[in-house]
């Protein structure tokens, strides 16, 4: 009987993509690995609806994110919208729920969010956020712990060199209090935040169209061009902030910043200050860091983030001050591709297992289920075509080994175990016994990894 | 300076709700046990966007789904909604892209679905879903398979005693043919379906409203209340199913599947035949299975799913059977905490750090990173409060151990590791050795979560 409508296009709305499992399965372990490293200084999850009422999130967002706000009736009448980032939601969950879960309060959150964002730049219209805050706290810890979780971050994920690039919004105030050009310091910092995509010459010239003299402009873009051992820098912006109490307090800061990051054993290099840094206009009052691949500069920060005054602010009287930072996993996924450090397989699992014929099917289950018991994924190809077609689909799919036993080998007690990769076989006697089986494929997927 | 602007009440939409971090990471839990046992059987993770094309949407949902979507029009006049299921998508996946990933495909796929129920219901309008299916094959091997993933799923989430009751609709149209009643098997099984929460006399009332007489409603009724060894209930569906073709076809494949359950390593009575279980009036044409909690039946399924003749015909001239189950976690967190077996606690961390004073920062960060590198979790608390307080705050969110070091331990080169739980604590002496602190550490974990 044949279904008289017919066929709906399969198709995706504009902006919006499908994980394929090799997608998919790349976005997973950067998530499991952001995950471990959350949770492994005290960071724990929570999550909130996709859907919030409308004024939570028109409340929060700059003129843009309200314009690229899903917005509708539901069916109460309500005006909701889907969240467009993880930071307004959070702000109202702390609002809240703080008073019950006590503070400082470490949390990760790892969502999607929804703009309705113009393509044509490339961006889509969902996409995943994997933030992190230490909320009610300003302890300087707190600073250099999200610092430290950066760094182990990245570190773990195994993306080659990184630098984090640090810098204090009250080293950048105090040197345009003492530059005079305090009044006007969101379109200086809007101008100054322009260097590496704009000529330095460009910048001044924007500069001088906000009124700021040629000496000054000399000392701010010399100040945002500082570079170079950290000591250095910071000595030098110990002249550029003066007498400013902020922007000695903002040094300060910074020289604890990297004082307690050595003591923890990152490498000297990772961290560095970059006075260039000022994350734009966001709301950022303290510490400011962006993250970048030695390897791919050019693609931006893939992780950033910062000290700010005050979280909810909108939604409740108390003072939340916090600090934290967000993994940009579809950029740094793109990064990975472009240089071509990411291993894309079609599968989790590590052993295929072939599929000969269904005599010998209580066999093939009871060697599935030791292999897994002791801890290996296994696929069981589930019907029993030629062993050439399964073969081909293990090597396209990305399994590490192929296990071969056929009415032969179970007569022999032996099995093939096939090296994906390399193309090479070996034979294992097992003797009909299970775990002998499950040791040696485990050995040998054990070796292909250690040269892989 | 205050904002002249009033609080924003912050609450979240009725029929939604945030997961604070004990609830979070109960749920994290079990999603991390699904993702690594569906792995272990080679099914690959996909994703799909929340927002669909409405007409993919409306397509296949029953008329309840339509009224239920979240619908609206996107910037660009689009008329689109938030999916109300992962197997609408996945359908439209599969014609969209199954050509290149080729079948058999084996995927699951976790994330949030919406419906604007009726709250009053107890529902929720976002919940998760946890799906996975082997898409493009009729192999009897991947019904068995499904069936151990579930077994396998249920067993590692740690629930107590489950049951998994598995039918197939073909041994029910069998019976229905063999009684005559085919013509009216929608009514009919829409009336034993609901046996269990309505009585025998109830059912037999409705099938009687269906003009089933009573020699038939009697055959209905024993055939829907079989119960006992397996065996016995096959032998007693063999003569029900009588001379069908399709009926002997369902009871061989179900006398198959638990041949092979059996071989597969599978406790006698995990899985049992129910031939009460039909799904409903849902789309499945073989196998079909249900799970409950021996202690808590009444709780309903926690996982179900079954076979079905073609996942996408709405989209795709591509004929594509499958069969597949789906874990219920929200009604199975229900479960679990209803029966006490819900641990629930705020931190994912195992260790809480004391932070006694700033001269020591640089020590407390040595050890905490010491500790994290050899793989636990470790909470340094951010502020040097008084020791009473930090403990009080390790208390209450869980932590197994604290670890105090003051000026004098520090000094005498020692440590004292405080068993939260039991409230005893012991001395370690360290010698300044941060390896020999963390195998100590380490080891006082171990023996705690062993007793515990």
């Amino acid at each position: 009987m044949t279904d008289p409508r017919p066929l709906i296009e399969p198709r995706t709305l504009k902006g919006f993509r499908d994980h394929l499992p090799a997608q998919a399965l790349a976005r997973e372990r950067i998530l499991d690995t952001a995950r471990r490293v959350y949770r492994s200084y005290g960071f724990a999850p929570i999550d909130t609806p996709a859907l919030e009422y409308l004024e939570i999130l028109t409340g929060k967002g700059s003129e843009e994110t309200d314009k690229q706000l899903y917005r509708f009736q539901d069916h109460g009448g309500r005006d909701v919208g889907l969240r467009f980032d993880l930071t307004v939601p959070f702000a109202r969950f702390c609002a809240q729920h703080i008073g019950g879960l006590g503070v400082p309060f470490k949390r990760y959150h790892m969502a999607p969010v929804w703009r309705g964002e113009n393509t044509q730049r490339g961006r889509y219209r969902e996409f995943m956020q994997c933030d992190f805050d230490t909320i009610g706290t300003t302890s300087p810890v707190a600073d250099l712990e999200t610092v430290l979780v950066v760094h182990d971050l990245l570190s773990a994920i195994g993306i080659g060199g990184f630098t984090i690039r640090i810098n204090d919004r009250r080293v950048l105030a105090g040197v345009l209090a003492e530059c005079g050009v305090a009044d006007r310091s969101t379109q200086v910092l809007r101008a100054l935040d322009k260097l590496g995509k704009a000529t330095p010459e460009q910048v001044a010239a924007e500069l001088e169209g906000h009124g700021v003299t040629a000496v000054v402009r000399e000392k701010l873009l010399g100040m945002a061009q500082l570079a170079g051992e950290p000591a250095a820098v910071l000595a030098a912006l110990d002249g550029l902030v003066g007498d400013s109490d902020t922007g000695r307090e903002g040094v300060a800061a910074l020289r604890a910043l990297l004082d307690g990051v050595g003591q923890a054993g990152v490498p000297a290099g990772r961290v560095i200050v970059d006075p260039s840094i000022a994350r734009g206009l966001d709301y950022y009052t303290g510490v400011v860091l962006e993250s970048f691949l030695d390897e791919l500069p050019a693609l931006g920060s893939i992780c950033s983030g910062g000290r700010y005054d005050n979280l909810a602010g909108l939604y409740t009287k108390q003072s939340l001050p916090g600090v934290g930072a967000s993994l940009g996993i579809d950029r740094l996924l793109a990064g990975l591709e472009e240089l071509g450090r990411l291993e894309l397989l079609e599968t989790p699992a590590e052993v295929f297992l072939v599929h000969f014929d269904e005599e010998h099917l209580g066999d093939y289950l009871r060697i599935a289920a030791t292999l897994r018991a002791a801890g290996m994924a296994v696929e069981f190809y589930p019907e029993a075509r030629r062993v050439g077609q399964q073969l081909k689909v293990a090597a396209k799919k990305g399994f590490r080994v192929a296990l071969v036993i056929g009415s032969d080998e179970f007569a022999a007690g032996t099995a093939q175990v096939k090296d994906m990769a390399a193309g090479t076989s070996s034979t294992v006697d097992w003797h009909g016994d299970l775990r002998v089986l499950a040791d040696a494929v485990h050995s040998q997927l054990e070796a292909i990894k250690s040269h892989g």
